[in-house]
């Protein structure tokens, strides 16, 4: 079955990466869903994606990606299938290739993919016939929280062209940090990343970013601060002047008077910002994961085919 | 939706304890149960809750518990999700309150929560806008499991009122013995607590309680026998004399010839009851499994305001 | 409900093993699967178990059965529950009797049950009143990995009579050979099995089975070879010849022209068979996979007694 939610005839097979989506097609998905939240309230489109069935195979621990994703896609009445249940079959040595294409096999359409490794959703691209939604691969890319990030700022400043966003703390390491800066750049943001040295390196040859090497510098004229955390299961290292990185109210003057402060989650208070910013009236963390299920019923939708 | 099954406009937002129901309250969930049981059997309200969404976090392990709240959301319809189910971000370091925040930006409904720490599920009420059911907090109280208890009671003796029932074992870490507890004395019936020193150490001063330092003295006069296994988790060391407070069908004959036992399981056959008597025609063990279900249906249909 | 899906009035309470089913029996289930192979894809049948509760009980890792399995019970619109998803009170020390007899309480109709120990699924179905579907115990038995196997070679030759496979590798440790041989001689194949001495030892005193005590001589004439990976957790100990037994594409010259491959996965491509055979042409491993979902389809409809 396929319904028009809105946005008229666009779909794509494989949602895998922000990079190569133009401005025209993120706007959409950001109006898509925008419609798949109050259809989620009036409940429609319950049975929209009656016919797919998800499999989420989340590789690395999650809850937020995993819990939205899981229930966007019974919001729209796909049939879920979680990979990680029982446990896996990684114990009996198979590789993550023959785990997807068994997947596929057993009936599994749309694969939901977390991993360690930078590209493993293309992999499962290439190797299998599954449509395919990467939900964060190693240090590469994390589309869906891009957008959802989008949706958030769009949201607060009725529009991203020209909004100044900087990303503080471990961009080096972060997958989230990657897909923003491709969503954002597209989406005519302004964007600088800000953090110790070695949490910033090579960001300085990304054409239109912008690096801050102090705080007060990063800050300067900022509209929306978005902080990462170490992401030290990645090999980040905490470096000595951590401290001086950490964002809370007194530093946040530095900014725009109106600014707002973004985090992926989950937060470490008290580290890259304080408890009192996270849950101030300036945190828009709250509204993030609210949009994570919304925009992930658009996501799901649009590789399906019905949106 | 909001369908009456039978008890009148009458709702909790949430059911963290049993101290704080009223007799007529505590009846009337007991009642819904049996109506509940009825419409399950009859494939009935299988709409009622359609609009829920029931997350399930389990932070500590659970058969019985989890899979009857598990069974009783979906057999009223509503969507479930499980926190537990791939890993959580508590590997990452994120905190319960931030974990339960999350859940609820999703759209969750109403949460479950087991949890270690007593005090578990009033934080969650605290810090969130969800409906919370306390599915276990620590040494504090297990509401649902007490209703259960009640329910199969009430079956066998066709009342509470009056009724005596002894408690026999490791009731000092036990959340099953305070909810059951402040349940039966509410109900009218009479309540002995019984075990090793250590184990009941502190009910002398509960008012209307009775402790007990024999087996024999415990048993005698009793209509109902709940023995409870040690909870080593919380701390519990076993005492050298715990031989001594086996239930087994000799010892039974302290205890009224009509006398029946129950246990909140799993139970450890061989220490705190022998097999014979958790298998035997006195036992009714596997009915308060069988009333879980049904409890828990109406646990979850009044706090979501449908019954 | 119950509506005819094709085979007419025949079911049976359980699916424990292929040893007892007739040639018309097993005939009449790979019927079934084709009829729910096309049912899936028509989106027919989808209410057809909407009264079962299906019990999903994995006490070994696996992704390809219980993947299968539980998508198999959701396109016929049975309730799935899973006991492996927030740990088991086996930390409690539940023994697996109670941990089932706790699942039928809560309304549990069919349980599909994998464990270690050979027999497990046999005590269930002495000690609880569940329809029971084995999914592999111990080295016992494996029936639904049979029949999808017989399928699949059913579907490759037209016919199962005369069709002379040959079963190389850890055939002593493996469930899936067991069942593969009563239910392949039942339905008049020639079964010949190969491998290192230690892992076909006793084969030779199975009626009508005929043991190989080398590559070339177990592939001579062959029209099927099912490879089998070594069940080390069963504890199987590599051989030092195992390389003489690995399948390549040169040494499949000694088999029939037309002969095909199978393995029940997964595969350690490079040990019992090389990548460029299990990826091959000639190799029916997909298919294998494939074909999981319908059989067990057709077992969780006939042990309901609705098909």
């Amino acid at each position: 079955m396929t319904v028009a939610v809105g946005i008229g005839a666009w779909s794509r097979r494989h949602m895998l990466d922000v990079e190569g989506l133009s401005r025209d097609e993120i706007g959409r998905i950001l109006d898509m869903a925008v419609e798949m939240r109050i259809a989620r309230a009036e409940r429609r489109h319950r049975s929209l994606l009656e016919d797919e069935v998800v499999g989420l195979a989340f590789y690395e621990v999650s809850t937020r990606t995993r819990v939205s994703f899981e229930l966007a896609a019974k919001a729209l009445g796909a049939t879920t299938v979680d990979l990680s249940v029982a446990g896996s079959s990684v114990a009996k040595g198979e590789s993550l290739v023959d785990t997807l294409r068994t997947l596929e096999r057993t009936g599994v359409t749309t694969l939901v993919l977390r991993h360690g490794s930078s590209g493993a959703a293309h992999l499962a691209v290439r190797t299998t016939g599954l449509r395919v939604v990467n939900a964060g691969d190693g240090i590469h890319a994390h589309p869906s929280q891009a957008l959802l990030d989008a949706l958030t700022l769009r949201e607060a400043f009725g529009t991203l062209e020209g909004i100044r966003l900087v990303i503080v703390g471990d961009v080096v390491h972060s997958r989230v940090a990657r897909s923003n800066i491709h969503c954002l750049l597209t989406m005519g943001a302004l964007v600088r990343v800000a953090g110790p040295p070695a949490w910033v390196a090579g960001f300085e040859e990304w054409p239109g970013i912008d690096v801050a090497t102090t705080l007060p510098e990063a800050l300067d004229g900022a509209d929306a601060v978005m902080a990462l955390r170490a992401q030290t299961e990645r090999g980040a290292i905490l470096p000595p002047e951590l401290a001086e990185w950490r964002l809370d109210t007194e530093r946040m003057r530095h900014a725009d008077p109106g600014a707002v402060v973004l985090h992926p989650g989950p937060t470490n208070e008290g580290v890259e910002l304080t408890a009192e910013l996270a849950n101030g009236p300036r945190s828009l963390i709250g509204r993030q994961v609210e949009n994570g299920v919304p925009v992930r019923m658009a996501v799901l939708a649009l590789v399906a085919g019905a949106a």
